[in-house]
Protein backbone atom coordinates (compact mmCIF):
# COMPACT_ATOMS: atom_id res chain seq x y z
CA UNK A 1 0.00 0.00 0.00
CA UNK A 2 2.85 2.32 0.16
CA UNK A 3 3.06 3.11 -3.49
CA UNK A 4 -0.78 4.01 -3.30
CA UNK A 5 -0.42 6.36 0.04
CA UNK A 6 3.16 7.83 -1.98
CA UNK A 7 0.74 8.69 -5.44
CA UNK A 8 -1.72 10.09 -3.16
CA UNK A 9 0.63 12.34 -1.70
CA UNK A 10 2.72 13.56 -4.61
CA UNK A 11 -1.57 14.30 -6.22
CA UNK A 12 -2.21 15.97 -2.45
CA UNK A 13 0.92 18.41 -2.74
CA UNK A 14 0.70 18.96 -6.11
CA UNK A 15 -3.03 20.09 -6.01
CA UNK A 16 -1.57 22.75 -3.37
CA UNK A 17 1.42 23.75 -4.87
CA UNK A 18 -1.05 24.75 -8.11
CA UNK A 19 -3.35 26.82 -6.28
CA UNK A 20 -0.80 29.09 -4.57
CA UNK A 21 0.77 29.12 -8.12
CA UNK A 22 -2.35 30.12 -9.39
CA UNK A 23 -3.24 33.03 -7.14
CA UNK A 24 0.03 34.59 -7.54
CA UNK A 25 -0.29 34.50 -11.65
CA UNK A 26 -3.91 35.79 -10.99
CA UNK A 27 -2.63 38.58 -8.82
CA UNK A 28 -0.52 39.44 -11.65
CA UNK A 29 -3.16 39.27 -14.61
CA UNK A 30 -1.03 36.35 -16.48
CA UNK A 31 -3.73 34.53 -17.82
CA UNK A 32 -2.39 31.06 -17.71
CA UNK A 33 -3.07 27.87 -20.01
CA UNK A 34 -2.36 24.23 -19.64
CA UNK A 35 -2.20 23.33 -23.55
CA UNK A 36 -2.81 19.19 -23.64
CA UNK A 37 -3.36 17.43 -26.02
CA UNK A 38 -1.84 13.71 -28.12
CA UNK A 39 1.12 13.71 -30.07
CA UNK A 40 0.96 15.67 -33.37
CA UNK A 41 -2.32 17.09 -32.56
CA UNK A 42 -1.46 20.52 -33.44
CA UNK A 43 -0.68 21.93 -30.04
CA UNK A 44 2.45 24.23 -31.63
CA UNK A 45 0.20 25.33 -34.18
CA UNK A 46 -2.49 25.93 -32.25
CA UNK A 47 -0.45 28.23 -29.86
CA UNK A 48 1.10 29.81 -32.38
CA UNK A 49 -1.65 30.69 -34.16
CA UNK A 50 -3.58 32.10 -31.56
CA UNK A 51 -0.79 33.87 -29.87
CA UNK A 52 -1.02 36.15 -33.49
CA UNK A 53 -4.17 36.97 -32.82
CA UNK A 54 -4.01 37.95 -29.24
CA UNK A 55 -3.92 41.98 -28.26
CA UNK A 56 -1.56 40.91 -25.32
CA UNK A 57 1.78 39.80 -24.81
CA UNK A 58 1.98 35.92 -25.06
CA UNK A 59 4.97 33.80 -23.56
CA UNK A 60 5.15 30.12 -23.98
CA UNK A 61 6.74 27.75 -21.51
CA UNK A 62 7.09 24.21 -23.95
CA UNK A 63 7.02 20.66 -22.13
CA UNK A 64 8.38 17.61 -24.11
CA UNK A 65 10.28 14.35 -23.42
CA UNK A 66 12.94 15.19 -25.40
CA UNK A 67 13.85 17.89 -27.91
CA UNK A 68 13.56 21.89 -28.45
CA UNK A 69 12.32 21.91 -31.73
CA UNK A 70 9.12 23.28 -30.93
CA UNK A 71 10.27 26.06 -28.94
CA UNK A 72 13.26 26.57 -32.23
CA UNK A 73 10.12 27.21 -34.28
CA UNK A 74 8.04 29.19 -31.75
CA UNK A 75 11.43 31.44 -31.18
CA UNK A 76 11.69 32.02 -34.69
CA UNK A 77 8.42 33.00 -35.21
CA UNK A 78 9.35 35.92 -32.15
CA UNK A 79 7.74 34.18 -29.32
CA UNK A 80 9.25 34.33 -25.95
CA UNK A 81 9.71 30.31 -24.94
CA UNK A 82 11.07 28.81 -22.40
CA UNK A 83 11.41 24.77 -23.14
CA UNK A 84 11.46 21.85 -20.48
CA UNK A 85 12.71 18.75 -21.02
CA UNK A 86 10.81 15.87 -18.84
CA UNK A 87 13.55 13.26 -19.50
CA UNK A 88 10.84 10.48 -20.06
CA UNK A 89 8.42 12.20 -17.88
CA UNK A 90 4.82 11.88 -19.02
CA UNK A 91 3.31 15.42 -18.09
CA UNK A 92 4.31 18.70 -16.35
CA UNK A 93 4.17 19.42 -12.54
CA UNK A 94 4.32 22.42 -10.87
CA UNK A 95 8.03 22.81 -9.67
CA UNK A 96 8.63 22.56 -13.18
CA UNK A 97 6.59 25.22 -14.19
CA UNK A 98 7.50 27.04 -11.22
CA UNK A 99 11.10 27.24 -11.91
CA UNK A 100 9.99 28.06 -15.42
CA UNK A 101 7.99 31.03 -14.64
CA UNK A 102 10.82 32.50 -12.74
CA UNK A 103 13.08 32.49 -16.06
CA UNK A 104 10.45 33.75 -17.90
CA UNK A 105 8.70 36.41 -15.82
CA UNK A 106 5.80 36.78 -17.88
CA UNK A 107 4.58 40.51 -18.13
CA UNK A 108 0.98 41.76 -16.34
CA UNK A 109 -1.67 41.69 -17.96
CA UNK A 110 -0.21 39.10 -20.01
CA UNK A 111 -1.16 35.58 -21.83
CA UNK A 112 0.89 32.27 -20.48
CA UNK A 113 0.53 29.21 -22.84
CA UNK A 114 1.98 26.15 -21.27
CA UNK A 115 2.35 23.32 -24.11
CA UNK A 116 1.73 19.97 -22.21
CA UNK A 117 3.66 16.78 -22.89
CA UNK A 118 1.88 15.05 -26.21
CA UNK A 119 -0.37 12.41 -23.94
CA UNK A 120 -4.13 12.69 -23.51
CA UNK A 121 -3.92 10.62 -20.32
CA UNK A 122 -1.57 12.02 -17.71
CA UNK A 123 -1.35 15.03 -18.15
CA UNK A 124 -5.20 15.41 -17.44
CA UNK A 125 -4.56 14.81 -13.56
CA UNK A 126 -2.11 17.55 -12.99
CA UNK A 127 -2.92 20.73 -12.36
CA UNK A 128 0.07 23.19 -13.01
CA UNK A 129 -1.45 26.48 -12.03
CA UNK A 130 -3.29 27.43 -14.72
CA UNK A 131 -6.55 29.51 -14.81
CA UNK A 132 -8.15 26.94 -17.93
CA UNK A 133 -7.38 24.03 -20.12
CA UNK A 134 -7.68 24.29 -23.80
CA UNK A 135 -7.84 20.35 -24.92
CA UNK A 136 -7.08 19.75 -28.52
CA UNK A 137 -8.81 16.62 -30.84
CA UNK A 138 -8.65 16.59 -34.43
CA UNK A 139 -11.25 15.23 -36.83
CA UNK A 140 -8.61 12.88 -38.31
CA UNK A 141 -8.28 10.85 -35.06
CA UNK A 142 -11.92 9.28 -34.54
CA UNK A 143 -14.91 10.55 -33.27
CA UNK A 144 -14.47 8.50 -29.89
CA UNK A 145 -12.10 10.45 -28.06
CA UNK A 146 -14.25 11.61 -25.57
CA UNK A 147 -15.25 8.19 -24.49
CA UNK A 148 -11.93 6.68 -24.25
CA UNK A 149 -9.84 9.62 -22.36
CA UNK A 150 -12.71 10.95 -20.52
CA UNK A 151 -11.26 13.04 -17.71
CA UNK A 152 -9.11 15.45 -20.51
CA UNK A 153 -12.67 16.79 -21.83
CA UNK A 154 -14.36 16.37 -18.20
CA UNK A 155 -11.37 19.11 -16.53
CA UNK A 156 -11.44 20.67 -20.24
CA UNK A 157 -12.16 24.96 -20.22
CA UNK A 158 -12.51 24.99 -23.90
CA UNK A 159 -12.09 22.38 -27.22
CA UNK A 160 -10.22 22.82 -30.04
CA UNK A 161 -11.74 20.40 -32.72
CA UNK A 162 -8.71 20.83 -35.21
CA UNK A 163 -7.46 19.18 -38.81
CA UNK A 164 -10.93 20.45 -39.85
CA UNK A 165 -9.65 21.53 -43.37
CA UNK A 166 -9.32 17.33 -43.62
CA UNK A 167 -13.35 16.65 -42.94
CA UNK A 168 -13.69 16.08 -46.42
CA UNK A 169 -11.45 13.16 -46.13
CA UNK A 170 -11.90 11.52 -43.25
CA UNK A 171 -14.73 9.40 -41.61
CA UNK A 172 -15.92 11.96 -38.63
CA UNK A 173 -19.11 11.32 -36.73
CA UNK A 174 -19.63 14.80 -35.49
CA UNK A 175 -23.07 14.27 -33.39
CA UNK A 176 -21.36 10.63 -31.58
CA UNK A 177 -18.07 13.02 -30.23
CA UNK A 178 -20.06 16.01 -29.34
CA UNK A 179 -22.76 13.91 -27.59
CA UNK A 180 -19.59 12.37 -25.72
CA UNK A 181 -17.98 15.97 -24.97
CA UNK A 182 -21.50 16.46 -23.81
CA UNK A 183 -21.99 13.91 -21.74
CA UNK A 184 -18.74 14.91 -19.91
CA UNK A 185 -18.45 18.47 -19.80
CA UNK A 186 -22.25 20.39 -21.14
CA UNK A 187 -21.02 23.76 -21.03
CA UNK A 188 -17.41 23.52 -22.51
CA UNK A 189 -16.96 25.67 -25.57
CA UNK A 190 -16.14 23.38 -28.38
CA UNK A 191 -14.63 25.54 -31.26
CA UNK A 192 -13.90 24.24 -35.11
CA UNK A 193 -10.35 25.08 -36.31
CA UNK A 194 -7.78 24.71 -38.82
CA UNK A 195 -4.68 25.56 -37.20
CA UNK A 196 -2.91 25.00 -40.96
CA UNK A 197 -5.25 28.04 -42.36
CA UNK A 198 -6.27 29.66 -39.66
CA UNK A 199 -10.06 29.25 -39.43
CA UNK A 200 -11.89 28.83 -36.36
CA UNK A 201 -8.91 30.30 -34.33
CA UNK A 202 -10.43 34.43 -33.79
CA UNK A 203 -12.90 32.41 -31.95
CA UNK A 204 -10.52 30.92 -30.08
CA UNK A 205 -8.63 33.82 -28.79
CA UNK A 206 -11.71 35.92 -28.02
CA UNK A 207 -12.68 33.51 -25.77
CA UNK A 208 -9.14 34.00 -23.88
CA UNK A 209 -9.66 37.06 -24.00
CA UNK A 210 -12.77 37.48 -22.55
CA UNK A 211 -11.73 34.97 -19.97
CA UNK A 212 -8.73 37.39 -19.09
CA UNK A 213 -10.88 39.98 -18.71
CA UNK A 214 -12.90 38.63 -16.42
CA UNK A 215 -10.08 37.47 -14.17
CA UNK A 216 -8.28 41.14 -13.75
CA UNK B 1 14.00 8.61 -2.26
CA UNK B 2 11.67 6.03 -1.61
CA UNK B 3 9.42 7.32 -4.14
CA UNK B 4 12.36 6.26 -6.75
CA UNK B 5 13.47 3.34 -5.62
CA UNK B 6 9.77 2.18 -5.18
CA UNK B 7 9.40 2.97 -9.36
CA UNK B 8 12.81 0.74 -9.97
CA UNK B 9 11.32 -2.06 -8.03
CA UNK B 10 7.94 -2.27 -10.26
CA UNK B 11 10.03 -1.86 -13.25
CA UNK B 12 12.52 -4.34 -12.57
CA UNK B 13 9.97 -7.00 -11.04
CA UNK B 14 7.70 -6.21 -14.22
CA UNK B 15 10.84 -7.05 -16.31
CA UNK B 16 11.36 -10.66 -14.63
CA UNK B 17 7.89 -11.30 -14.70
CA UNK B 18 7.26 -10.03 -19.01
CA UNK B 19 10.54 -12.43 -19.85
CA UNK B 20 8.81 -15.63 -18.02
CA UNK B 21 5.72 -15.04 -19.51
CA UNK B 22 7.34 -14.58 -22.86
CA UNK B 23 8.68 -17.44 -22.32
CA UNK B 24 5.51 -19.42 -21.93
CA UNK B 25 4.04 -17.92 -24.89
CA UNK B 26 7.28 -18.83 -27.15
CA UNK B 27 6.52 -22.33 -25.50
CA UNK B 28 3.15 -22.53 -27.28
CA UNK B 29 4.40 -20.49 -30.27
CA UNK B 30 2.11 -17.53 -29.28
CA UNK B 31 3.28 -14.76 -31.22
CA UNK B 32 3.10 -11.70 -29.26
CA UNK B 33 2.50 -8.14 -30.45
CA UNK B 34 2.49 -5.42 -28.32
CA UNK B 35 0.45 -2.66 -30.43
CA UNK B 36 1.56 0.86 -29.20
CA UNK B 37 0.12 4.19 -30.66
CA UNK B 38 -0.85 7.82 -29.88
CA UNK B 39 -4.68 8.19 -29.18
CA UNK B 40 -6.73 8.08 -32.48
CA UNK B 41 -3.39 6.25 -35.05
CA UNK B 42 -5.38 3.59 -36.07
CA UNK B 43 -4.18 1.13 -33.33
CA UNK B 44 -7.90 -1.17 -33.56
CA UNK B 45 -8.45 -0.42 -37.32
CA UNK B 46 -4.69 -1.66 -38.05
CA UNK B 47 -4.87 -4.90 -35.73
CA UNK B 48 -8.52 -5.70 -37.51
CA UNK B 49 -6.60 -5.57 -41.14
CA UNK B 50 -3.84 -7.60 -39.55
CA UNK B 51 -6.20 -10.74 -39.01
CA UNK B 52 -8.24 -10.93 -41.86
CA UNK B 53 -4.32 -11.56 -43.39
CA UNK B 54 -3.16 -13.79 -41.38
CA UNK B 55 -3.25 -17.28 -42.24
CA UNK B 56 -3.53 -18.66 -38.33
CA UNK B 57 -5.82 -17.73 -35.45
CA UNK B 58 -5.86 -14.66 -33.76
CA UNK B 59 -7.03 -13.41 -30.06
CA UNK B 60 -6.96 -9.34 -29.20
CA UNK B 61 -6.37 -7.98 -25.62
CA UNK B 62 -7.71 -4.50 -25.64
CA UNK B 63 -6.71 -2.08 -23.10
CA UNK B 64 -8.02 1.45 -22.50
CA UNK B 65 -8.67 3.61 -19.66
CA UNK B 66 -11.99 3.14 -19.69
CA UNK B 67 -14.97 2.22 -22.33
CA UNK B 68 -15.11 -0.94 -24.36
CA UNK B 69 -15.74 0.30 -27.83
CA UNK B 70 -12.52 -1.06 -29.84
CA UNK B 71 -13.65 -4.83 -28.35
CA UNK B 72 -17.23 -4.62 -29.04
CA UNK B 73 -15.83 -3.29 -32.47
CA UNK B 74 -13.39 -6.41 -32.74
CA UNK B 75 -16.30 -8.86 -31.82
CA UNK B 76 -19.01 -7.82 -34.12
CA UNK B 77 -16.20 -9.04 -36.52
CA UNK B 78 -15.88 -12.02 -35.11
CA UNK B 79 -12.58 -12.13 -32.98
CA UNK B 80 -12.00 -13.23 -29.46
CA UNK B 81 -11.00 -9.86 -27.31
CA UNK B 82 -10.68 -9.53 -24.00
CA UNK B 83 -11.12 -6.22 -22.60
CA UNK B 84 -8.66 -5.03 -19.94
CA UNK B 85 -9.47 -1.02 -18.37
CA UNK B 86 -6.94 0.52 -16.35
CA UNK B 87 -9.56 3.06 -14.61
CA UNK B 88 -6.79 5.88 -15.42
CA UNK B 89 -4.02 3.97 -15.67
CA UNK B 90 -1.88 5.23 -18.29
CA UNK B 91 -0.14 2.17 -19.58
CA UNK B 92 -0.82 -1.93 -19.22
CA UNK B 93 1.53 -4.23 -17.32
CA UNK B 94 2.40 -8.06 -16.85
CA UNK B 95 -0.11 -9.16 -13.81
CA UNK B 96 -3.10 -7.42 -16.26
CA UNK B 97 -1.53 -9.25 -19.40
CA UNK B 98 -0.96 -12.74 -17.71
CA UNK B 99 -4.86 -12.12 -15.82
CA UNK B 100 -6.21 -11.62 -19.64
CA UNK B 101 -4.14 -14.69 -20.95
CA UNK B 102 -5.76 -17.36 -18.47
CA UNK B 103 -8.85 -16.33 -19.47
CA UNK B 104 -8.42 -15.98 -23.53
CA UNK B 105 -6.28 -19.29 -23.45
CA UNK B 106 -4.79 -18.12 -26.83
CA UNK B 107 -4.07 -21.38 -29.22
CA UNK B 108 -0.48 -23.09 -29.89
CA UNK B 109 0.38 -21.74 -32.99
CA UNK B 110 -1.36 -18.30 -32.81
CA UNK B 111 -1.35 -14.44 -32.69
CA UNK B 112 -1.86 -12.53 -29.89
CA UNK B 113 -2.54 -8.50 -29.94
CA UNK B 114 -2.09 -6.94 -27.51
CA UNK B 115 -3.80 -3.03 -27.82
CA UNK B 116 -1.85 -0.46 -25.26
CA UNK B 117 -3.39 2.44 -24.12
CA UNK B 118 -2.74 5.38 -26.33
CA UNK B 119 -0.03 7.07 -25.34
CA UNK B 120 3.20 7.43 -27.13
CA UNK B 121 4.97 8.00 -23.62
CA UNK B 122 4.49 5.13 -20.44
CA UNK B 123 4.11 2.08 -23.05
CA UNK B 124 7.38 2.35 -23.93
CA UNK B 125 8.55 1.43 -20.86
CA UNK B 126 7.08 -1.40 -19.92
CA UNK B 127 7.46 -4.87 -21.65
CA UNK B 128 4.40 -6.67 -20.78
CA UNK B 129 5.63 -10.56 -22.60
CA UNK B 130 5.81 -9.78 -26.48
CA UNK B 131 7.90 -10.85 -28.64
CA UNK B 132 7.62 -7.60 -31.06
CA UNK B 133 6.63 -4.27 -30.78
CA UNK B 134 4.29 -2.74 -33.57
CA UNK B 135 4.73 1.00 -33.39
CA UNK B 136 1.73 3.09 -35.41
CA UNK B 137 2.74 6.53 -36.72
CA UNK B 138 0.58 8.08 -38.95
CA UNK B 139 1.19 11.13 -41.75
CA UNK B 140 -1.58 13.61 -40.42
CA UNK B 141 0.30 14.15 -36.72
CA UNK B 142 3.85 15.45 -38.54
CA UNK B 143 7.25 14.20 -39.28
CA UNK B 144 8.69 14.76 -36.16
CA UNK B 145 7.61 11.88 -33.87
CA UNK B 146 10.54 10.16 -33.67
CA UNK B 147 12.66 12.91 -32.22
CA UNK B 148 10.07 14.08 -29.66
CA UNK B 149 9.20 10.44 -28.27
CA UNK B 150 12.42 8.53 -28.90
CA UNK B 151 11.81 5.39 -26.81
CA UNK B 152 8.92 4.50 -28.26
CA UNK B 153 10.64 4.14 -31.63
CA UNK B 154 13.90 2.97 -29.95
CA UNK B 155 12.12 -0.38 -29.14
CA UNK B 156 10.07 -1.19 -32.03
CA UNK B 157 10.23 -3.91 -33.68
CA UNK B 158 7.78 -3.10 -36.62
CA UNK B 159 6.76 0.35 -37.26
CA UNK B 160 3.20 1.36 -39.59
CA UNK B 161 3.15 4.34 -41.07
CA UNK B 162 -0.76 5.01 -41.08
CA UNK B 163 -3.05 7.10 -42.88
CA UNK B 164 -0.89 7.02 -45.98
CA UNK B 165 -4.30 7.92 -48.09
CA UNK B 166 -4.44 11.16 -47.00
CA UNK B 167 -0.82 11.96 -47.97
CA UNK B 168 -1.87 14.15 -50.72
CA UNK B 169 -3.38 16.66 -48.16
CA UNK B 170 -0.90 17.21 -45.31
CA UNK B 171 2.88 18.61 -45.21
CA UNK B 172 4.67 15.22 -44.15
CA UNK B 173 7.98 15.46 -44.61
CA UNK B 174 9.25 11.82 -45.28
CA UNK B 175 13.02 12.20 -45.22
CA UNK B 176 13.28 13.92 -42.06
CA UNK B 177 10.66 11.05 -40.55
CA UNK B 178 12.90 8.44 -41.51
CA UNK B 179 16.22 10.28 -40.16
CA UNK B 180 14.69 10.58 -37.03
CA UNK B 181 13.87 6.69 -37.29
CA UNK B 182 17.39 5.52 -38.43
CA UNK B 183 19.03 7.59 -35.66
CA UNK B 184 17.37 5.50 -33.07
CA UNK B 185 16.94 2.01 -34.86
CA UNK B 186 18.49 1.39 -37.95
CA UNK B 187 17.46 -1.74 -38.86
CA UNK B 188 13.52 -1.36 -37.75
CA UNK B 189 11.20 -2.15 -40.55
CA UNK B 190 8.97 1.00 -41.60
CA UNK B 191 5.76 0.36 -43.73
CA UNK B 192 3.44 2.73 -44.99
CA UNK B 193 0.09 1.49 -44.71
CA UNK B 194 -3.24 3.03 -45.09
CA UNK B 195 -5.83 1.13 -42.64
CA UNK B 196 -8.87 2.61 -43.91
CA UNK B 197 -8.40 1.11 -47.87
CA UNK B 198 -5.74 -1.65 -46.84
CA UNK B 199 -2.86 -0.70 -48.55
CA UNK B 200 0.54 -1.84 -47.27
CA UNK B 201 -1.29 -4.51 -44.59
CA UNK B 202 -0.16 -7.31 -46.70
CA UNK B 203 3.65 -6.82 -45.91
CA UNK B 204 3.00 -5.90 -42.44
CA UNK B 205 1.43 -9.68 -42.47
CA UNK B 206 4.01 -11.01 -44.21
CA UNK B 207 6.49 -10.06 -41.42
CA UNK B 208 4.73 -11.40 -38.73
CA UNK B 209 4.45 -14.66 -40.28
CA UNK B 210 7.99 -14.48 -40.84
CA UNK B 211 8.58 -13.49 -37.34
CA UNK B 212 6.06 -16.40 -36.19
CA UNK B 213 7.82 -18.71 -37.75
CA UNK B 214 11.64 -18.10 -36.65
CA UNK B 215 10.16 -18.42 -33.32
CA UNK B 216 8.96 -22.39 -33.93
Amino acid sequence: MSEISILQDVHERNETLAQTLNQTLSKDTVFTVNVMGAPGIGKTSVIEGLIKRLNAPSAVIEGDIESDIDTKRLQQAGVTTYQINTGGACHLDVPLIADAINVVKPQPNSFLFIENIGNLVCPAEFMIGEHTKLLICAVTDGSDKPYKYPLAFEKAGIIVLNKCDLLPYVDFDEAFFMAGVRALNPSVKVVKVAAKTGAGLDEVAAWLTESMNALS
